[in-house]
């Protein structure tokens, strides 16, 4: 089968593989029917090392089970189904607590021995916790914004949940990435009626909008931060959610929290250390929290709102390519010349 | 009157300064009855540069209102009054939420021009927002526990409130100072079953036992981590209070936090930057909470249960000094020869 391998920065390719096929009982293959680019995989396509072996790539994705392990229950050849972006048991005392991300039993796409999503097939380990069926045809015009609960919608609401968005709530997002736009619906989900929106590109800012921001704040940096502050009689907003990962993002973000508030993390950091001392973090009394969203807890969640309509999230994706076109899909994601990817195999 | 001031490391001298008097209508001047020596006291103790002016110290205290100014009301000259270790006016939005140490009319006790408690006398600026009268005597036995709820006793329950510990979280508690041993108690008041203490000081070990600790690991560093992972098959607790301040405790948080789980600070940090990235914070999901306590919040929630003889926390206490010997206690902290230091003007 063929499917996308990074071999460093800049450096991705469609190759042939060996097919994706049944190991253990608990597995499943599913032939993707939709997969996407994400912007945490422009991280390694900034700073890869060159690699002979190369890593396979992509880790959302929405297909049709094409074989099941003889331990999977609950799931037949056939079904359309949803993988979030970590598999997991879906039954440990973690996935109960709905940290599917820290399953006992689990792991990530594009590693371990499991191969990437950017793919014509993949083997999915723990396939009756991990993939969630979905009444739709392979041809729904709804597999857009069902992909979505794969990785970035739940990741958007994963923020939100974190920093216990409510009405009350006021909110900045930082960052009008694809991550950042599913904040902002999100937020708007949980009831706040003030969000902000840091971003600087117009097509995406108006599609903020669109999902609920309430201004938009085009400044970066230290100015940034002024003008929120200005929107915000001088305190900032209750709750900040970072979606991008980069050290000024994190400094903003301190810059724009309110004392007592809630900085959430989603933007994977590119840095270890950061301010949390007296003068960022503790004198204010200011919660950090976030991590990798455990995605598959909350797809039954938001699957009603796509499914019935009243939510379009997969007005994020703005360009659609082919497997062989995946090196081009990243390329102009990396240009911002593509808010988010879609591909279709 | 006399008073405390400290003009460098190790250098702690109780002198002669002009008397407290009202200075604005909402003033209070309170007559010291009981103060103490904070376990914060002693990082100037450590590295204050040294200084001509000195700075006021102490800031925990209770006494009686000797005079009131104009606008003050719901005090009389006579009353026992505790007050928290920020005044506040009790009635700005971020106090209305609970954040008294962001009040917008607050500040801090020895500083800005307003004396430290290691004294005679105090003025009390926001004296109405921020005293809190008791019903008791001048010569109460309850003295030294409703000290407590002036810094520390409100500062471990503030740890276990923002922590969020309830029966079903197992919790950390890193250091057997007076805040680490209050911490314990007050998760023990929220119903956590489960209580490690992290200490090597026997006699405060022991009293973190009364207070509710379950088990005792004397252990820092990567031992201390190992040996509360091997308590906890091999996941750590739901929360961990730090409540020392140093980088190695931070370390160690993060060595024995759950995935998914939270830190709760109360150690006034003594650094700036800090491990947050994907290893440490991010990929499991911890959240990093905590800061400076809005003691005067938790008052008269925490006053019954003193009244009433329930919990003793003033069991804390192990020395009592005059004022003059007040450089001898901050001498016996240091030391580790009092776990903490009454101040008896």
């Amino acid at each position: 089968m063929r499917a996308t391998v990074m071999y460093g920065a800049g450096d991705v390719r469609v190759e042939h593989v060996p097919d994706a096929k049944l190991q253990l009982p608990t597995d499943a293959v599913v032939r993707v029917l939709r997969a996407c680019i994400c912007g945490s995989d422009l991280h390694p396509y900034h700073q890869m090392a060159p690699s002979r072996e190369g890593t396979p790539m992509g880790h959302e994705f929405l297909g049709v089970v094409e074989e099941l392990g003889a331990s999977v229950s609950g799931l037949r050849k056939g079904d359309v189904v949803i993988a979030p972006f970590a598999y997991s048991d879906n039954t440990c005392e973690f996935c109960r607590e709905g940290l599917h991300t820290s399953c006992r039993n689990g792991g990530f796409w594009a590693s371990g021995g499991v191969g990437g999503a950017q793919a014509e097939a993949v083997r999915v380990p723990q396939a009756q916790g991990t993939l969630v069926k979905v009444a739709v045809g392979e041809d729904s015009a709804l597999l857009p914004s069902l992909l979505t609960l794969s990785d970035v919608y739940g990741t958007g609401y994963h923020a939100a949940f974190k920093a216990g968005v409510t009405p009350r709530t006021t909110v900045t997002v930082i960052g009008d990435g694809a991550v950042g736009l599913m904040a902002v619906l999100s937020a708007r989900q949980f009831g706040a009626e003030r969000i902000i929106l840091m971003g600087r590109h117009q097509r995406r800012t108006d599609l903020g909008r669109e999902y609920g921001a309430t201004d938009v704040v085009a400044e970066r940096g230290p100015e940034g931060i002024a003008r929120v502050l200005d929107l915000t009689r001088g305190d900032g907003t209750h709750v900040v959610i970072e979606a991008v990962g980069y050290p000024d993002a994190y400094d903003m973000a301190v810059g724009v929290v309110r004392p007592g508030g809630v900085i959430s993390r989603v933007g994977v950091p590119q840095y270890d250390n950061a301010p949390v001392g007296f003068g960022s973090l503790f004198g204010p009394n200011i919660t950090l929290t976030g991590g990798p969203a455990p995605a598959r807890a909350y797809i039954e969640r938001l699957l009603p709102g796509v499914l019935e309509g009243k939510v379009h999230p997969g007005k994020v994706f703005d360009r659609t390519v082919s497997l062989d076109e995946v090196p081009a899909g990243y390329r102009a994601m990396d240009k911002r010349e593509a808010l988010k990817v879609l591909v279709r195999p």
